[in-house]
């Protein structure tokens, strides 16, 4: 490999070479967990590039092929599974300059994969309207192209299940990283080569997703005593089909009195705090509905509140931002990423929630899951040793609850933990030397390895 | 009583005394089943107003009540369960002269009740590309009023669920018929009085109701060989939150080509055949999706197939309009409406079929139950003697299939076979009198009822 002569060849495009701003570029938000901060804190790419189209993308990807430089993709670098940290240097590709909106239809957009979420709803919306069907919480940093490569679902998947489902991504434009880069136009089951793939098979240069009505969505906090009832909650308002919902979130108690620092002046230790996000037109069905479970009580709706500090978008405390203030109130906790599966959800929260008093803090997030209401765990966890979270992990298996690890940094540790036949296949094809974000994807490195022991990747780059 | 009187009292207002077009908009579609049929055909009111204002309707309804006439109020009369039939003569309240869209929203809309259901689309679609969420088969023909207080769901609601469902109605505005005609505005669980209560105690004045975005919705016929296998489609498809729909209907063979006669030339007697409404940003994945199951075969897509014969709205072969087919072609044919509940339809409906080879013959609807997918069974039957209609009607229930019996005329006959307190309660506070659509209600002509015989209302205009 040789990333001077790399660099050279791309000496006419966008190439960022300075140390500090390079490692920052390097980074996304890994450090989420203890575990893979302890093993990613010191990597970092040789140079930045950020092409300007299509072209230039073929053009980067036909020269890191003929030098053997690795490749890591990135959007905004909001993930949190070290998606977009270069384990073996080489260069990071920066999709910053390829954010534009290129067509918007009744129900669909096309878009460049660099474009912010935030920036595309406001697009669509203006044009006819519309918004994304789901976004993550990092709506307003991340992009499209990180978010269908990164990320599964998140604010809509109550509604519109995880984008892996058929109809939630439409079409993907994917350039490949061999001698001479093909690009390919991928739909129906074609798409699942390359989403949720970090980037490893080919880099997408555009996207077309479907949209939704964009309605003035109510952010809402309910609180509610008891636990068990707010998770009843929750799903119940899931099976609302006449109500329309983008966001039912729960919080176990303390979280909502210990984290949420603009939420606690107005909960006591004791609430269980729900957040929701309600289109206008069904409030009135909402309220009615809600009206039906003594002891609810509807602490916030942006229509009508006035905190004397506003809480902000309710969809900035679910999903991962959870997490992240929780994080900032106590640095000692970390999360799990659990499956709550259709029909059991309830007695499984239950059991789980029994069996680690004091060290975990449940935190659910609806979603559709086959057609059928399910709840995400992100869950909070009070972080001691590795030993004892890989314990919590596993006994949270054995009582039948998968979790998508995020303490590890490969696609089939973090995931459903076997290979991913159509992925690989398509590396095969797509990326022959195997440049494209090396040391993500067990299957191409170590094809037999065992789930039951965390991957290390070999060639990993060395800690200064 | 002194209809005389009262036709003099309204000698202002738009009246009809025709004999033959009084009898004509006495009618509904109560012939569909023989048994109502045999028992009401000679019904007819003795005269018809057609309110063009809500005060119009108050004075209606104010000197009706002093003359002590009974009021049936119709939309279109294309109800099916002799909802509009006017069991005791009196005057028919026509709403033809109240159509107006009064507001349009994002999410909603305001509509005077005799708006027709197509012409309401086409206002909130040339506004701002919206549509209602649901609608009968009578899409062209039915009004938003009648929907509202005889139907229950129809095409939409494999997607939003029923009527009655929260959120599916927003408000409704009406009027009781006491002394001094009331206005009241209901929301929430106060909807639940006067929808689907056939005008018994009140007359709607206004709805509101919510929108859904209008798509170019795709038409599609798939066929498959086994009938069991379709029925599996059309529920997992109905899973599939991605895709967007808004009708799943299944046939068993020969219905296709048997009744639907534009269809016949392009299936076999063995064909069982899958009615589809798909929005066209939808169509790769739902077509991605069928691709799973062998067998299946897309006869018809309105956005490509040309037949010498078009075959219409795909929606105008399902829910009534299949039985309404079927018995142009056969008027032995009469049917029946079933409940196919969440996580068993598959079992039952099989087991169902079973049960009576050559006499019954499956139809099947995709609707939304508590937020899980569900099928009403719009069943085409072979209709031989009233008492074995009776039989096979029970036979169900014993089989633990809810009929909604379309051979009766009462609310709770035809619905959930018991006394619905909310409209009994609201009827004793707005109909003192009960001249509201009498001798639809048991619970107020014979709260004792025993709901294993058939009613029959004791003071029904004789025939003639």
């Amino acid at each position: 490999m040789s990333v001077t002569a790399l660099k050279s060849a791309l000496g006419h495009l966008e190439i960022d070479e300075n140390p500090v701003s390079v490692r920052a570029k390097s980074r996304d938000f890994f450090w989420y967990s203890p575990v893979l901060k302890a093993r990613m804190d010191h990597l970092t790419a040789d140079f930045v590039v950020a092409p300007k189209s299509e072209a230039e993308v073929i053009e980067v990807l036909r020269q890191a092929h003929a030098h053997g430089v690795p490749v890591t993709v990135r959007g905004a670098g909001t993930g949190n599974y070290g998606q977009a940290m270069p384990m073996r240097g080489g260069i990071i590709l920066h999709m910053k300059n390829m954010a534009a909106v290129k067509a918007i239809h009744p129900g669909r957009v096309v878009a460049e994969p660099g474009c912010l979420i935030k920036d595309l709803d406001a697009a669509t919306r203006a044009h006819s309207g519309q918004e994304l069907r789901m976004h993550p919480s990092t709506y307003s940093t991340a992009t499209i192209g990180g978010f269908i490569s990164g990320g599964s679902g998140g604010i809509g998947s109550c509604t519109w299940g995880v984008l892996r489902d058929l109809g939630n991504i439409l079409r993907l434009r994917v350039v490949t990283a061999e001698a001479e880069p093909q690009v390919h136009e991928f739909t129906g089951e074609e798409l699942h080569r390359v989403s949720h793939a970090y980037g490893t098979n080919g880099i997408i240069t555009e996207v077309e997703m479907p949209l939704a009505p964009s309605y003035d969505w109510v952010d809402i906090f309910v609180t509610h005593p008891d636990f068990a009832t707010s998770v009843r909650i929750a799903g119940d308002l899931g099976h609302q089909d006449g109500i329309l919902k983008k966001l039912i979130s729960v919080y176990e108690a303390p979280t909502a009195k210990a984290y949420f620092q603009r939420v606690a002046p107005h909960v006591a230790e004791t609430d269980n705090l729900l957040g929701l996000m309600i289109a206008p037109q069904s409030m009135d069905g909402f309220l009615t509905f809600l009206a039906r479970y003594p002891g609810a009580s509807v602490i916030f709706r942006s229509d009508e509140t006035e905190w004397p500090k506003e809480p902000g978008p309710v969809f900035e405390y679910g999903w991962n931002h959870t997490t992240l203030r929780a994080l900032k109130v106590d640095p000692s906790i970390t999360y799990l990423q659990v499956l709550y599966a259709p029909g059991v959800y309830e007695e499984k929260v239950a059991a789980i929630r029994a069996a680690f008093p004091g060290e975990v803090i449940q935190h659910l997030e609806a979603m559709r899951v086959d057609g059928k209401m399910a709840f995400a765990g992100l869950t909070l966890v009070k972080f001691t040793t590795e030993a004892r979270l890989d314990e919590i992990i596993h006994q949270h298996e054995a009582m039948g609850c998968h979790v998508f690890n995020p303490h590890r940094y490969t696609l089939e540790e973090g995931g459903r933990q076997s290979t991913d036949a159509t992925q690989l296949a398509f590396k095969r094809q797509a990326d022959p030397k195997g440049i494209l974000n090396p040391g993500k994807m067990i299957a191409w490195d170590a094809p037999d390895w065992d789930y039951t022991r965390m991957y290390t990747y070999q060639d990993m780059q060395a800690a200064e």
